[in-house]
Formats: C-alpha cells, sequence, structure tokens
C-alpha cells in the first residue's frame, strides 16, 4: 500500500490548514488507493485567529498538532515522530498555517526559516527521489526546505496559481515560477515536485477540487511509476 | 437560486462538527447547484476536547460559531439570524457537537433540551413543508425538535444507520426507526425528512461520501418538485 504523508498545519484557513484543501486531498488519495499518514509539527501556533471576526485572539494558546488532529479524527503523527523511509510521498496543504506555523513566511518572507521536522522530511525525501506535492501558500514551504541543498543542479518548478507577490517570493528563493490556472498541476519531473493554486484562487470547495485531485493522482502515479521501477 | 442551510456545532468530531461530513455536504450542495447558508448557535461550547489525546480539557472555552466558521472560512451567520423563510431547506451535520451544543442529548439522553433557535428553525421549516436532512447523530436533534409538535399526525421515519441504542431512544422519542447500511438514506416523505448514517458507521471520507450526497441529492431534488408544484 502507498502511503503519503498529508501535512496539516492547524485546524482553520486563517491560523491552520485550510479545512477544505486538507478534507479532498485526503478523499483524493483513498480513491487513488494510497493511504494517508495526517501529520503536523507538535508546537504552539504562532497565532489564533477568530474565524467569525476575523480577529486575532491573544486570550489563549492552541497547539498544531492537537488543532490538525481535530480533521483527521484524531489520527494524526507528530511530525518529529516520522522519517522520509516511512512514507513513499508527502503532501503539503495549504492554508495560513502552512506560512506560519510550519515556517515563518507569514512574519518574515523571503528570511523565513522552517520548522525542523518539516524541513527536515522535504529535503530527506527529495534526496531519496520521493514525490512532494504542495498546494496554495505551501509551495513556499517547499522552496525555502530546498533552498540551502548542497546538491542543487535541479532548480524547482513551482506554481501558486496566477504571479503575483508570492510568485516573486519562489522567483528569489530560487524557483522556477510557472503560472497556472486553477484546475491546472505544475509538474516538476526532474525535482518530482506538484504544486495547484487551490484556495489561491479558488473560493468554493467545488473549485479546488479538480486541481488538488489531479495533484494527488499525479503523485500517487510518480510512486506508482518509481515502483514499478524498482520492481521492474 | 437553492438556498440550504447547513447547521454546524463547532469544528471536531468530538465536541462540534464531523469535518469530512460538513464538507462533503457542502461540496454535493455545490455540485446540486445550490447555495449552502452555513449557520451555528452563537453559543459557548458544552465541551473542549483535545483531538489529539482525546482529552476534555477545562482550562479554556470556546464558543461554536467561531469554531465552525473555521470549516467555512468565516461564512457563516448566527442561528439566531435566520428565519425559516430565508431557507429553502436545511440539513444538519453530525458530529458529538450536534449532541452537545445544538442539543443536551450527550448528557441528558431523551429528556434533552433543543439549542431555542435550532428548535425554531426545525420546527418552523417542518410546518412550511420544507425539506430536512439530518446524519450521524443529528437525527436525534430533529426527533426532540419535533417530539412536542401539536399537528403530530405523522411520525418521523429517521436512521442512524444500524439499529442500536441511539435507535432505541428515537423510538422512545416517538421516531418509527429504519435501520440502513451505510451507503443508504431514510427517506420520510410525509415529513420531508432524509437521514443517513454517515460516521455512525463510516471510518473514513470516501466511506461516507455516497450516503451524504445521496442526502443532498434528495433533500435538493425535494426542493425542486415543490418549486415546480408551486409554478405549476
Amino acid at each position: 500500500m502507498i502511503k503519503v504523508g498529508v501535512m496539516l498545519s492547524g485546524c482553520g484557513v486563517e491560523d491552520g490548514s485550510e479545512i477544505y484543501e486538507s478534507v479532498l486531498t485526503l478523499l483524493a488519495l483513498e480513491k487513488a488507493g494510497a493511504t494517508a499518514i495526517a501529520t503536523a509539527p507538535d508546537i504552539e501556533q504562532a497565532q489564533i485567529v477568530n474565524h467569525y471576526t476575523g480577529q486575532e485572539t491573544r486570550m489563549e494558546t492552541r497547539h498544531v498538532l492537537s488543532e490538525a488532529a481535530r480533521i483527521v479524527r484524531g489520527k494524526i503523527v507528530a511530525a518529529s515522530e516520522i522519517s522520509a523511509h516511512d512514507l513513499d510521498a508527502l503532501i503539503l496543504v495549504g492554508g495560513y498555517g502552512a506560512a506560519k506555523n510550519l515556517c515563518t513566511y507569514a512574519a518574515d518572507g523571503v528570511a523565513a526559516t522552517v520548522n525542523p521536522d518539516v524541513e527536515r522530511l522535504i529535503i530527506e525525501l527529495n534526496a531519496l527521489g520521493k514525490p512532494i506535492g504542495a498546494m496554495c501558500i505551501a509551495p513556499v514551504v517547499v522552496a525555502l526546505a530546498l533552498r540551502n541543498r548542497k546538491n542543487n543542479a535541479l532548480v524547482p518548478t513551482l506554481t501558486v496559481g496566477e504571479a503575483g507577490d508570492v510568485a516573486t517570493h519562489l522567483q528569489r528563493l530560487g524557483v522556477k515560477y510557472i503560472s497556472t490556472g486553477l484546475d491546472q498541476i505544475c509538474i516538476d519531473e526532474h525535482n518530482k515536485i506538484v504544486s495547484t493554486a487551490a484556495f489561491m484562487m479558488a473560493e468554493t470547495p467545488a473549485q479546488a477540487e479538480t486541481g488538488i485531485t489531479k495533484l494527488v493522482e499525479h503523485v500517487v502515479g510518480m510512486v506508482r511509476e518509481t515502483n514499478a521501477t524498482y520492481q521492474g
């Protein structure tokens, strides 16, 4: 059975994982015959936003792992407990949590740092030639994690949809940027990285579904191709 | 455009709305050509459960409306601000929040009371002959809200999947109980109430999708039929 890690960053678009993207990714993985291994770093959230008022709340603390656990009915593993050897691929879901909790991009822009466990997983999977998928703002996390690769011969190609400020930042991180439509995916065959706009462009779940499903199917297809080659 | 209320009860299966059920309902409504009006009561949550450890947390308070807002990216209206005249139908999503926040069933069993705004919407929609859908544990909320109807000629027919304790409770509330499989829906033509097991039986999102999509399509179909009759 193909095992695909799904990296979450909390629960809710403003301070965690975008929930539609998370569920559509998990649904597409199940339909593609893969086992999803949900994971998140066990750290305090950078911020808590009241999703009804849109205002930040400073009166409490929440933790990324236990909030992300809400999406997957408790079936989640701390990122620190997962090795790249446990997974055939990794998909990073979007939402501001990817830019606030998985890395510090929301606060620091291109000078951002990445959570050590998230960075380790991305670097190790990439080094092992295993596919990585990223949607919405999450391609930034992949670009940040891979910016200091020693063997940096292959520049990652990524999309977050239409070119904009984030596209400019990705280019400053050494990424080849591809502008895409909502239903499209950007495929980096060399680095085995697949990305799509999702809620960078979508406004409703059905609008996001096509791109996310294509991404999931392509990532799972890359794993099957690799496995076929090994068993060849 | 057909407007369908989606009653949420928080964000996360243990103390709020089951997230897969919520997203699959919203996705199916969009694909069926209906506009979803997400709503939830603006009250404090009965309980907060850490979804990673499974333990109750007593150190903080959370509110049903602002937590439910996480699922729908902030696009939600307080239940107190909605009239049955604003909606063509209402669907109640499951998760323990339905039994803890929408009513007191989790604590009080068949002696439970229903949140006044939730009760008002169910009674008014039913009186207006508008369809109601309910999945997972939420049929209990419908049964509780309708148990004291003055014009109680038509006993509601409901399901929560296979017969069990909840089925016995529903019967004690005056409901005709139908045992169903995971992919099936229970249709009460007279009362225009449609129910399905969802995560009372499902363990994964794809397993729940068929029943939820059937429920949504049947509810929307009932609205179209009524509109055609009126215009006919």
